[in-house]
């Protein structure tokens, strides 16, 4: 505690001192363009490893970076993306695990947990469709290895979750969000990043070339930004979130039940 | 009550006798190929619109063909679901919506039934993400029209919802598993079908020629069928139900974290 | 899935072209007189074994025609119930079960579902007091018999669980709702009514004549339409539907707090 | 998007090259010493202002950094509590709000959230106590004035929910959990710590004397540890978390029943 609290001294004197304007800057309020939701884990830091500036990553943190699906629960993850997305009108979502996770181990041993640790394995429930995938599809995995598989199907399992928020969904429908999926490896300090045209989880940097034509965030909170144009941009979309959202083309809206007429 | 209960003796007399060895054999056990989610609507009739026979359809029918997100409530919907997929190895699943659906016309008015029908109001929460896309999307429709866009809607949002179940999430992943998304129109008998390929919905006899070669569904209960090759099968798959399923291929699940050495 | 697509394609042009008139009328509205509840098994038929048309049955469908008590959740056997009673002003509730009923073997087996099946282990709760009377007055029946006890007795259960719905118990206390329980056997095709005088299960038709003086259903949606007279209609009416209301007769009302006067 | 993943290039290229050990010994597991919960506000980073390095906070970020009391529902947030305190073997906690807190801004016009960010709205329940004490106490200040009261209140509060969850108050009846309350000047950068014996918050430094004969920190998960002598304890112990724990002197449990004896 006193290390912290002398911490707290050294960055008033030092990085406060030496970043004047940007702290003018942000008491006027946040303009945060990415939502990061990660794990509670002491050896993962958003802004350390993405090198993002104070203002940069609005963050969500608990154990397993889990996400209950829409309606679950009360619970924090749920209103916290509201105001992400509806408040500040954030547009880049994303879901980052990491190696070693002990939530993950959890997961592995559920059974034991549920006296030990009641509520951890509650809150795990959440990612039983990680720990059935894990048991139907790689039960002849153990150990590390296992460990490695469910962490980074417990992301996509966290994100399937993530998409029946009803402003998940409306922004996506609109194409004005995007996904991301990532794993941060402890000992390498390397980012994997998933890419739904391989199905598989890459270095994060590989991913930088379809990175130019970016969805312009737009500032508004309510997030009614001009419609980007549907087909490229639906290309490049689902190459990056892999998460295609399914949507009635103008042209159908006006006429849903004249199927027939076709 | 009456006119039932003379039905009943007349469907004994009638269909019964014509069946005998539909009925001999059904009395050894159930193998429906198909899990059909609907309205309880008194002019939806699964088996009658489909022409199926006794045994090809296990239904699930409440208010508004809605599935709460898993997790979301102890409800008839996903214990079904899930014995569908466990113990019947179901394989496809239609969720079928239909013109002029009172749900949905409740959804126009939500407000309204916070005192006159609770229950249905805190029932409608489950495609509070139809509602949203409404208001933000669509506010310039009205009537007729706003009803048939919000109900075109509310199959993809329970979709959506359909996928957080761990038993469907796991079969979409064997590529076990199809969803479709239909509209039964009341006034005309015809069925539209959520075509992915063209993000519409069309006649759903048009998507016939791409179910020729359709997964065949092994009878077992617990669904292990052989794997089927996964990149031809992936095409018609996700043209099919529209909702790829992410996943690893065998190759990099022996080397998540070697992503660096790609 | 083609044979289904086929069957619309069947249906569209057999059915629908014969029945233009229906359909017509159909387009206008629902108005039908009964909320049928019963099991998701494919291998029954609401409509086909009641022989009743598009537009007479309401249908709630799920796993073991299970109805859980009021309050207990937020699912939609409750909302349909309620939609089916203030909106449409049904007056006839069926619960019907079924031979060989799936949900009732794993009732018989509710350890084992734990682990293989959490949902529907869950689901099952609503019916424990089912299982509770099978362990206590049952144990030494085996087999199909003690399924057969057990698919009858859920049924009953399943109608007190009914009867705890706010708009159920008004109805009933109005004298303008019946509740009947039915069993479908799947080998014979025969339906079985419970009968509350005998109180045992017995054929449906035996009960026709005592149908004669139905109570009439009056559409309007508030359900207070003009009281029947009390005594003769409370006998046909607690014979039929074998749950009597607990109920002051009007000569009491009048008079309640004038007990010393009498 | 594209700045984030050339951070992760920068931060493997310069910090982690330059942190081998560091990383070397975080493989092996984490211990951090302190539960730091606070708000997902992106001007907020735990350990940038405490100049913490990688491996020493574990953290909790929501809107609001909020705790539901036990048992209201089953969030991350106990979850992630319980795993801090019995696996992790944390023994200190800090709640940290902040200026300009979004959340807390909501709290003050909580009726105009109900249909804009319900999810908000819902989640703002658990510091009702807060708005609740803003009404009745504090109802003459307005605007920025009464936004830092409700923040520091909040804090407050949110402890209060902290002490519910049986392994806080297990530990804190053996000695052996300290939690703090801060609050995070966005413009100054500067701490507040609440020190319970003015009843203030107060520039955290200021509290560094005492700090000297802190708890030592038993890695062990179960947290038994020897125990400390209770009376010098009890003072710095109150003074520095502020939420005095009720306890019997070992003195007294040695004989309450055998009061008559005395």
């Amino acid at each position: 505690m006193k290390k912290l609290i002398k911490g707290l001294r050294e960055f008033k004197s030092t990085y406060v001192s030496s970043h004047q304007q940007l702290f003018e800057q942000l008491s006027h309020g946040q303009k945060p363009r990415v939502l990061f939701i990660t794990c509670s884990d002491s050896r993962v830091d958003p802004n350390l490893i993405t090198q993002a500036e104070l203002g940069e990553l609005f963050v969500i943190r608990n154990a397993g970076n889990i996400i209950p699906p829409y309606g679950a629960t009360n619970g924090g993850e749920g209103a916290t993306i509201e105001y992400a997305i509806q408040a500040l009108g954030i547009r880049q979502i994303i879901v980052c695990g990491h190696s070693h996770c002990g939530a993950m181990k959890g997961l592995t041993k559920l059974h034991t947990l549920d006296e030990e640790m009641p509520l951890v394995h509650d809150w795990l429930k959440y990612t039983e469709a990680t720990r059935l995938l894990a048991k139907e599809h790689y039960s002849h995995y153990k150990g590390e290895e296992l460990l490695e598989i469910i962490t980074a199907e417990n992301v996509l399992t966290q994100i399937e979750n993530l998409r029946t928020y009803p402003v998940v969904r409306s922004k996506l429908y609109h194409n004005q969000l995007r996904i991301y999926a990532w794993i941060y490896n402890i000992e390498t300090g390397e980012v994997l990043a998933y890419d739904p045209e391989t199905h598989s989880y890459v270095l994060a940097q590989s991913l930088l070339p379809s990175l130019d034509d970016e969805i312009s965030t737009n500032g508004d909170s309510n997030g009614y930004g001009t419609r980007t144009p549907a087909e490229p941009q639906e290309v490049i979309f689902d190459r990056l979130h892999g998460f295609p959202m399914t949507r009635l083309p103008q042209s159908q809206v006006d006429r849903i039940y004249r199927g027939s007429s076709n």
